[in-house]
């Protein structure tokens, strides 16, 4: 069994408390966390600690912070030449105090608190200094989830680009949607049928060969009549800037 | 039983055919296609015509062509009072020539050649110039799907314009997400569960509750790596306006 713990106590924190929690390959040490109420309905209270001091030994002390308290935390730690990782897809890994080894544990997914998720699915991407270190955390992230990657800190961080648009602007264009269904009183449910299988379409196609609409088929009438019925500018300004960038990849084909 | 005949052979003409022909409440009569060879393999050749002058009588006759077709197939019909209606997001009923009587199927959905759908969760819209028309369009619908809704043409307008945001827009950004990916010898697969949770949270969350990232949790630190990462100005183009239209809207509320 690893021996992990867990510092945080924020969602990616609380999903991780409940993901190894229930890993039979797994010890949850201890949680340390600021503020033990975030954390008290997850784990045995008498394993959250809020002092740095009363830390133990683990295997993988699993850093789970907000992007710019990484380094700080780090530093924070009493202790050296332990495995020390931070679970963040844009800090790189030697933001992390060189006073321990030093690696990354990225579950790429998009956490809500309301939501549970399914492990099993959710891409885990690792960096390590040396291979054994890489091992143990290759160890963590196959007991729960089925997609483990080896990623350097310079391919996260393109992943991060990615991830940003495929997840939080895909979700802004269906803010956009639900508004100018609200605006002509449609219902937004309406248009879920359509999301789910934008989404599950590219299981078995690539986004290019997926791709349809007015752009992708120049149809001028139609875009020009979309323009038209938008009346906020900023709808019509991303309409445009998207519609322009589907129409110059057909170009460069 | 509806008596239903189908003009035209492309994608949505194919699904139809499919959806109509195994289904008991309705007799798909005739299927018009120009170029038999399209839907040769769908339906019994025998009743596959391309004269106008063999159409038979019919409760439905659904034009299911290009948008810029539709007003010319409806004038080329060799008979009068019958109920005919067109399939598109777009065109508004009027299109229609009102030598018969009007209406609009549409179903709200992506049509690949090559991707099976599933009708029973398709929306169908609807629309018809008296009760009666509707009722029968009715009937089809509830046939083949359990979202019908009646949707006039001008809320048919603005939900074409939302499809365009929620499906064509947001495959596009699932495009560069790829294209992100190949350029760091990243797998696309590694972004796959992302997209899929995040089409599934809004399942539960609204749009706005499912918001999150740079942009939304104003990290300026981040946004301006992201696009300092970004070597394609499209990308760069795309990341801001998105960025800013997200920022905006968190000062809205």
């Amino acid at each position: 069994m690893t021996k992990v713990s867990i510092i945080g106590s924020g969602n990616v924190a609380q999903h991780l408390i409940q993901a190894f929690q229930s890993n039979p390959a797994i010890e949850l040490v201890q949680v340390f966390a600021r503020n033990k109420k975030n954390v008290a309905s997850l784990f045995d209270s008498n394993r959250i600690t809020s002092d740095y001091s009363q830390l133990q030994i683990a295997d993988v002390y699993v850093i789970a912070v907000s992007d710019n308290a990484i380094a700080e935390v780090s530093s924070a730690l009493p202790f050296t030449n332990q495995l020390v990782v931070h679970t963040s897809g844009t800090v790189a890994l030697d933001a992390l105090n060189d006073a321990n080894r030093r690696g990354v544990f990225y579950p790429l997914q998009t956490f809500s608190k309301d939501k549970v998720v399914n492990f099993k699915t959710i891409p885990i991407c690792l960096e390590a200094e040396n291979e054994k270190d890489f091992q143990t955390l290759n160890t963590i992230g196959n007991s729960i989830s089925d997609a483990v990657y080896k990623i350097s800190s310079e391919q996260r961080k393109a992943l991060h680009v990615a991830a940003v648009f495929v997840n939080n602007f895909v979700n802004h264009l269906y803010q956009i949607g639900n508004e100018i269904c609200d605006a002509n009183s449609l219902p937004f449910a309406i248009l879920k049928p359509l999301i789910q299988e934008t989404a599950n379409k590219i299981e078995i196609l690539t986004p290019t060969e997926a791709q349809t609409g007015p752009a992708k088929r120049n149809d001028q009438t139609t875009i020009e009549a979309h323009q038209q019925f938008l009346t906020d500018k900023n709808q019509v300004a991303i309409y445009k800037l998207l519609t322009q960038s589907i129409q110059n990849n057909g170009k460069k084909l």
